[in-house]
């Protein structure tokens, strides 16, 4: 299993999500069919619905060995609670509990020295500072996956919990992507920057945009809410600021949409595939 | 006026539009104030708010010669149909209605001629095809805005129309960033590419990345609805097919956060600002 796999053990606000372990819904399911399959025990569809996305569904998880048991829409809104199940659902194993961040760091460094060189991928962790909303913690999951982050890190007082709702916007990453909440977040990252984790801000007053910056080393990326932006502790404790451009009229952008252009601009300079380095023709 | 703002017309849907010229909200009219002033009738504020945010909105809407009137809650709340009006309210002529994307195209090609090679930014226009939820409609404006594209294009019958949610999450956006539903999405992209504009869908499927292709030269950037991307006429339209990359469990990202890095990844290779191009150090 490779090391991302490993470690993939989302906090859990416990008066949420323990009392059942259902899930369901194709991008929920799919997730876990792909990262623990054998958590699944046992999986429960509706023989009537035999469109393509049901039987590439149910080959996976038939390829995957997950006990199949036909159920009917009624039985299956009845055991989700719910009609959004799209004829899908399981009763699953939680997820082994979240570690604690020094160990997910501790992992990822021997984990990191096992491999070649050239194979490395330093730690990228994106810090919310402030977002409290639950849809945009949920979209900000998703994009941390989709660029490969290996964990999201946010203050026990100013952030919003995994619960249903961030869940179902995360797409499956509430799954997979760990996500910590930290009592004092200025002394998370005074750690982090003790591992030798550089702390990246983003700020409209930064006197630098996102591409002048360097992010091919261990890379923590701190973003604040809407409006208000980081806090200001927050933002004395990183190492740089730096600016996304605004070329319109709007102020900023939504704190989705702003972590994935810097989580992503961070996997082109990582990647080695750009050929169209930033320079006027 | 600069150019951007000569063309800010977006497309407006007459049913949910025109009954009523009321703007509020500090969002919505400090960029109606900050691109077309005159436009503004009279701004009813209320007196009793005196933080900072009021202060500074007041004195550049005193600056911009706008006539102020002082109004209490319960008349402004009357006055926008809704309590969400944070103290502004106003007034306003409506901004000229939509031109034809033709005039648009023809317009930016005139007004780049008249500069210096080094300050001509090629025309850069965001397509989307099947998007048709409000949140991500709105949300798509506000990055198209923030990156500085000139207009966004979506087919008539696959699109949503600005109402008043799309207006609220585009934050300002659907009063600046041009807006077009066409009737047949394939023909106005084969006109895109008779003036030259290089059309780039996004694609799970497609052999490179998004850092692979060339975004210096005229570009429209075609994103499809999630789940389903582009229709298979368009996905055969365009000159080009990029993937982003996906480096975790998630299928696939938010359309505006998608639209976001793409958007943005244009404006990088554009800027001249990058230092650290893709590569391994």
């Amino acid at each position: 299993m490779p090391l991302h796999a490993e470690c993939l053990w989302p906090y859990r606000d416990n008066r949420e999500m323990s009392a059942s372990h259902i899930l369901f819904g194709f991008h929920a399911l799919g997730v876990r069919l792909k990262i623990a399959p054998q958590s699944i025990v046992e999986l429960y569809y509706e023989p009537t619905r035999r469109d393509a996305r049901m039987r590439q569904f149910l080959e996976k998880a038939h390829e995957a060995g997950v006990r199949l048991i036909e159920a009917d829409g009624m039985r299956l809104s009845k055991l989700c609670g719910s009609h959004g199940h799209q004829g899908v659902a399981a009763r699953t194993r939680p997820l082994p509990q979240a570690r604690s961040l020094d160990t997910l760091l501790e992992d990822l460094e021997s984990a990191q020295a096992a491999l070649p060189v050239q194979e490395r991928q330093p730690p990228l962790l994106l810090v919310l500072d402030g977002v409290t909303d639950p849809h945009n913690l949920g979209a900000c999951l998703r994009v941390a996956d989709g660029a490969g982050a290996h964990a999201v890190i946010a203050p026990k007082d100013h952030a919003a919990g995994i619960n249903a709702t961030v869940a179902k916007v995360a797409s499956g990453a509430a799954e997979t992507v760990p996500y910590f909440m930290v009592t004092n977040l200025a002394r998370t990252l005074m750690e982090l920057k003790e591992r030798n984790i550089w702390i990246t801000g983003t700020s409209d007053a930064a006197p630098r945009t996102l591409y002048e910056a360097d992010f091919r080393g261990p890379t923590a990326l701190v973003l604040g809410a809407e409006g208000d932006g980081m806090r200001q502790l927050t933002a004395k404790t990183c190492d740089q600021l730096v600016s996304l451009p605004m070329r319109g009229a709007v102020e900023s952008l939504n704190v989705s949409v702003a972590s994935g252009i810097c989580l992503y601009e961070v996997l082109r300079q990582r990647s080695g595939l750009a050929i169209h380095p930033g320079g006027k023709s």
